[in-house]
């Protein structure tokens, strides 16, 4: 850093996303992007918005907001577009946690949740999961009184996990918790998991929040649209620090194809049952080949072979052309989380897994 | 706000954007926008880019930072791509100053720079401009030392004045704040201002940092990108925050939309001469009418009437379907900020208010 850069952000290390190389072709399995294309109508919708790009979006991204909100069953007023699901987080993080208000979440799961925590000087409550990568949800109740927890972010499905808790254990940590506000990170729920949609439709918890991606089950990861879902007040105070920083967050392009990609439901459901399919087909493959295979509710498995350690597989794997993500962190140097891509992608990957490891 | 929100940030007063209906039809000279389209080639660049938004952009936005430097003479590593240059600004503020380290701005310029203070527990270092809006360099000198100043932003040209100083009055201010960055916020500088990115090209000042938008020259309001152009150690600092924050900020249409863009010099002169050529005309005939009009270097002209007060001329243009900009601040409630339309809207705009005013 340079001499001008605050000493109060010195210790900051920054979140490092997943390769995203430019030059080679790769079988590309380590981001979980969708490997089939975004619903039809999104191409036109975006050609339509081109042409009135001089104007600026609209920063209450109104027929985005609209259109989620139906599709949700909620009012308009429960939902917040951002430039990306990290930037709910972001908002949400930054309106709900003080210096004297920690972040409680879990050793393993997103890890921007405890950069976004340095960026904001927010201490971090972190939370074990169990040896089985499950988490105990009696191990957040009443974090508000014993940690004074300002929030609590679960991911749920987790990641890179891919397991899932019902929603209703989700609900039971807000009303635990009364004092403080609980986001459910839904990024991978459309491939198995229950969402907490529900309790926002009744307002209750009220102090329960879905933060949802349109870069998974949608296939618009390079679109950057992620939608919160929350009761009304909830939701003021995220725009509250939304206006506070960059209210015209949404193109309106990426609003265009938002719109355009929840007008098509039957192409949203296919491509999720795609997906699971060859999710059920994978996992059966590694396990067969000695594999342990987490179950999944995601688009992406988590595996690990006694064979070879986590990070040597991954480079090999990378040798051979194929991407996956391995995280150099204790309890997951063993593995990988493998995207499922398509069944002729993932028929890559385990060419190059058998050329490895033998059959 | 809600019972949870922070009451660290309990006092922050949100930025107001300029009004952005959705319903009527008007003239809207109230934001700056561009009356005319974007480069041709932008439409065919966004539809090829949707065609890949399953997959993440590329949070370096590669092939953006390149066109971006070739076009300013620097290198890549100069160049860091916003969401829009108030992502930028953001960056830079949260960035180089602290609580203990104050940010540095003129009391009439743009309203964000005291919101993002809040918003990061920043103090203000408020100066005044002199009595006819200009801003005297002098009054910049050695703020790094007599306030302890983090940062100094200026606006070049500055809004909503329009008035713009010299680049080497900008640089002269960065060596004389050794200890501090000077951004320079060159949102308006296409229409007539001077650059201080060949200052950037030659390394010196080290502390000198310029931020431009391709919302107004360039067309791409509702594409949201900006660029920062500074020597390579302050973008590292920005992308150490960017990486805390938002990695993939930018999206794969906006991307392709910016390369296109850049890529047609003489569509993006020839409209920036027939903006220059229709505030000339504008400015002559408010002055004709007995506005007082500052002289703008600017996408729009600053004036006032002895005849009606801002805020109430601003009413009656927008009764008539004519919407500019008023501000309600102590020294601005006399002024309107009216953007430079194209010849037509200006036609319509100046019916209106003959029609409030007379002849």
């Amino acid at each position: 850093m340079s001499r001008y850069f605050t000493p109060e952000l010195a210790a900051l290390e920054p979140y490092t996303p997943g390769e995203q190389p430019q030059n080679r072709q790769y079988i590309k399995l380590n981001t979980n992007e969708n490997p089939y294309p975004p619903a039809p109508g999104v191409a036109a919708a975006v050609a339509e918005a081109a042409q009135k790009l001089a104007l600026y979006s609209d920063p209450e991204s109104g027929a985005l907001t609209k259109a989620a909100a139906e599709w949700f069953g909620v009012k308009p007023e429960n939902i917040l577009c951002g430039n990306g699901s990290d930037e709910n987080l972001m908002l949400a993080i930054r309106a709900f946690c003080a210096k004297d208000r920690p972040l409680a979440f879990a050793d393993v799961t997103y890890g921007f949740y405890p950069v976004w925590c340095q960026l904001f000087g927010i201490p971090q409550a972190v939370l074990p999961l169990r040896e089985d990568f499950t988490l105990d949800p009696a191990d957040y109740y009443g974090l508000d009184s014993a940690k004074n927890a300002g929030a609590i972010v679960i991911a749920n499905p987790n990641a890179p996990t891919g397991l899932a808790l019902p929603a209703r254990a989700l609900a039971e940590i807000a009303r635990r918790n009364p004092n403080a506000v609980v986001i459910v990170d839904e990024a991978y729920v459309d491939f198995g998991g229950e969402s907490c949609v529900p309790f926002v439709q009744r307002g209750e918890p009220a102090n329960l929040m879905v933060v949802q991606t349109f870069s998974k089950s949608r296939s618009l990861a390079g679109g950057r649209l992620g939608l919160c879902i929350a009761p009304q007040p909830l939701i003021a105070d995220l725009k509250r620090v939304k206006y506070s920083m960059n209210p015209y967050n949404i193109n309106r392009m990426t609003e265009a194809a938002g719109v355009a990609a929840l007008a098509d439901r039957a192409y949203f459901e296919q491509n999720c049952a795609a997906i699971r399919a060859t999710r059920a087909d994978a996992a059966q493959r590694l396990r067969q080949m000695g594999f342990t295979v987490l179950d999944s509710s995601t688009n992406f498995v988590f595996a690990r072979t006694p064979r070879m350690p986590g990070g040597e597989l991954y480079r090999r794997l990378k040798d051979k052309g194929v991407l996956v993500r391995h995280f150099d962190a204790p309890r997951l140097t063993d593995w990988l989380r493998i995207t499922i891509g398509s069944p002729e992608q993932m028929q890559g990957f385990f060419a190059a897994l058998e050329e490895i490891l033998g059959r």
